[in-house]
């Protein structure tokens, strides 16, 4: 084995190291840490910060990247050697670009946007989020400056969450959903309005049903373990230490599909493959990759007819005095119901697109200085009256609903709806490959389909793009049309709204 | 402020951040972290140690520390400044005499026996662990080779969990403790067989009512956490982040008392001043002061009468089944039975120190070669039988039980005793200071002692040695006769056998 090689593989493991000991420093903070453990836990994490940027940006190991020019050459593409030091490559050059007393700023920013954000939430006074919007957006634009490969300056913001993706690429993408979906969320508006039977769904009872959920899908408590947050998220200190939280209201079953969607996010690291633990390729390719397989569990498998032909008795034994008189049918409409709302994360499948796509119109907007900061409220509110036909009450159930400006992640919500597009993508693959599934789905068995998604995606982590990994996967570009027919399906499906894709029961799952 | 004096500080705040960091990693892998997780943990924790260690015997901290010396003589001796520079240096020179090539043998040998003893103690087979018992005492041969300023090899040894106690003290301490307790353990052994009312107690109850207890003792969750594992330990990721674990069987109330006396060790760390915080300072002086702490509020608080006076009644109204027929002098009996058994954790206080002395010897005369590893189950069970009078019937309840030499935690075990023999000592001060206290505990208050505690002891953290400790607090060096005038004090009162230091129970709290 090449020497260089073998020195950079070492220098990356201690970095990765200390940047999956941040990762278990953050779960802790979210999920078990006392509140008094705030201030000296900043410190912790800003010093692992600090040591492992100091480690990457050394010229070392732009040094050894050099040097392994040839090495790269004479390896397959796909192998973990030649992957290992293009990506690094990638990374080091971007992590070079950004002067430290930047990254700094950014940090601090966000460390004083948080505290206000949450004020300003809880008061609905978008004023007292406003300077902290503007020094957000000036320093994402320095940001930008530091860069000159892009076609436009929200490029670079993208390229952090969804690498080598261009802002025009996933325009044309979300122009094409708007087109579909502002008219399907009008046509479904009269017939989607089903309300959760109005139960009592005993916490306790919940979390043993969700367990038993989970199970079938691959949760394994030698490596994986499962916590209660306000805001449901996945963790993966390593591979074989999974960690996703869930949150459970005694009205509502929404922390069985927040189960589902971070148990996607888990499955994606734990299925990466061992001899990538200890690099900087043992994670997601992308957010938006990431969030397709979140979806998928959440929305394709667990929204299914199949599914819930397997789980709809137990969930009736489960909860009886609930649900004692509903039927399958009326089941599957419930937790397929369309109904516009005002919160981005109570979104259902037809809607949420939408919400999206006003954040990343507006994050553009506000980013070329079109839009100001103290223009945004009225931005936000005109656009979801023209995309989803509701009235935005106020600013906390508005503009100030998302923590993301707040921490600086400004080009991150895109990612979510590319995972819609990518899940359904991929999944039309699946389908193909996997005719036997919606049978194994109705004896409660996922074991083809998540070693499917292991062998096709997971197993490599970030040794490709999200381009490179569709074009492995499904053999095409980004493409919007197998999400829309995949909509169109399950809303003739489950409110006979005329869809476009013949007899499609099945091919919607 | 001297500017060598700041880089010094802010060198050594990175490194205690990486250190308590690795402490939060070790508290997760205990209490959280699911099992697959262990071998990229033991990277992440091996990667921060490395780091860590590094940074520290850099020799620019040596050349910060020298630069310092006349800043050091111009601050008083017990302030932050001098104590910081003092103790980092004594550190230092000692972490500069290992060389790195024996510290990865250590750390290896240790990961090594550590499953290997786990088996051993299984089948009770000490051949299974013999050549690592053999190695570890080889390797701290060569440990103590690395030194030169001791009056024995033990002395080594034994500074790494007690700086600056010399073996031959200790040796006088536990001589005459030995020549005390022994005749001690004879006179009690017929009347101390009280057993555990045999009852059961739910273990929820028993959560609620340790719960009650501690918050009285002053465990606010706005700092501190409680968990459940099979060995209670204390970790302290920082000040206010204060984790004790405790563990309950329902036929016995050994958890109530684990609590106790994790909460002292939590307790100490958290009454650290502030202005401590990402110092080297801001922990325990050493093992023995901290121990004295937990068995302090485990045994000199937890096992009082006035305790009892204002706990009984609740504990009864807890457990009505197991309880409603035992009176409170029988309950105290209960809590202060004596009985020679086999094995140490679960010895009470007139018999624990004797386990403590048999390792202690043992330990010395491995390490002189005196006695021969393969010769060790014997030496342990004649041992046995004339410090204790029992017989021991197997490895597993002997020489296998306890974890610390197959982790190579050799000097470790005499720090238990010390901290009885410390408690005693600091104990006797209290009851000068604050007359009051046996008046407030009957009115379930601890706050004038915890107040103490953290006046006269906590708040200094690590910046004075344990001699210099007791000098400052009680003004006596190490003194073994406040702990046996506290046994037989104890002994008469519960047991009425002949006390010598006269009516005492006041005294003996």
């Amino acid at each position: 084995m090449n020497t260089s090689y073998r020195e950079l593989k070492e220098r990356l493991a201690e970095i990765v190291d200390l940047e999956k000991t941040a990762e278990l420093l953050r779960w802790d903070q979210q999920v078990k840490m006392p509140p008094g453990g705030s201030a000296a836990r900043a410190e912790r994490l800003a010093t692992l910060g600090r040591i492992a940027h100091e480690r990457f940006v050394d010229p070392g190991i732009g040094r050894l990247l050099d040097g392994l020019e040839s090495f790269e050459e004479s390896r397959p593409y796909d192998s973990v050697e030649a992957s290992l030091v293009r990506v690094t490559r990638r990374d080091w050059r971007k992590a070079r670009r950004v002067p430290s007393d930047l990254l700094v700023e950014l940090t601090r920013a966000a460390a004083l946007a948080y505290p206000a954000w949450v004020e300003a939430r809880q008061r609905s006074d978008f004023s007292l989020f406003l300077p902290h919007v503007e020094r957000q957006f000036e320093l994402r634009r320095r940001y930008v400056d530091c860069f000159d490969d892009f076609d436009e300056p929200y490029d670079v913001l993208l390229d952090d969450f969804e690498p080598e993706m261009r802002t025009a690429q996933v325009r044309r993408v979300f122009e094409r959903l708007k087109a579909e979906q502002i008219p399907l969320v009008e046509a479904v508006g009269e017939r989607g309005h089903a309300d959760h039977p109005p139960g009592h769904y005993p916490v306790e009872r919940q979390r043993r049903f969700e367990r038993d959920v989970v199970d079938r899908f691959g949760f394994d408590p030698e490596a994986w373990r499962c916590d209660e947050t306000v805001h449901p998220f996945e963790s993966a200190p390593s591979r074989n230490d999974i960690r996703i939280t869930t949150r459970h209201f005694e009205d509502s079953l929404d922390g069985l599909f927040a189960a589902m969607h971070e148990f996607g996010h888990g499955l994606y690291e734990h299925q990466v493959a061992p001899e990538l633990e200890r690099t900087p390729l043992c994670r997601g390719a992308s957010l938006g990759l990431h969030e397709s397989q979140s979806r998928m569990w959440e929305n394709l498998v667990g929204r299914s007819r199949p599914f819930w032909r397997f789980f709809w008795p137990r969930l009736k034994e489960t909860f009886p005095q609930a649900l004692g008189d509903v039927e399958t049918d009326d089941w599957f409409h419930l937790v397929n119901r369309v109904q516009p709302s005002l919160i981005r994360v109570e979104a259902d499948e037809v809607t949420y697109n939408l919400h999206i796509i006003l954040r990343f119109e507006l994050e553009q907007d506000l980013l070329s200085g079109h839009l100001k900061p103290t223009d945004l409220p009225e931005a936000w509110n005109a656009r979801m009256e023209e995309y989803l036909g509701v009235e935005v009450p106020d600013d906390r159930r508005g503009v100030l609903q998302d923590v993301h400006w707040a921490g600086g992640h400004i080009g991150y919500f895109p990612t979510y709806a590319l995972g819609n597009v990518i899940a359904a993508q991929i999944w039309e693959r699946v389908q193909e490959d996997l005719p036997d599934l919606e049978s194994e789905f109705e004896q409660g068995e996922f074991g083809s389909l998540r070693a499917w998604l292991g062998e096709n995606l997971h197993k490599h982590g970030r040794k490709f793009t999200t381009a490179e990994t569709l074009e492995r996967v499904v053999g095409a570009p980004l493409d919007p049309e197998p999400y829309l027919r995949y909509l169109r399906d399950k809303m003739e499906s489950a409110y006979a709204l005329p869809g476009s894709a013949g007899p499609s029961e099945s091919s919607a799952g």
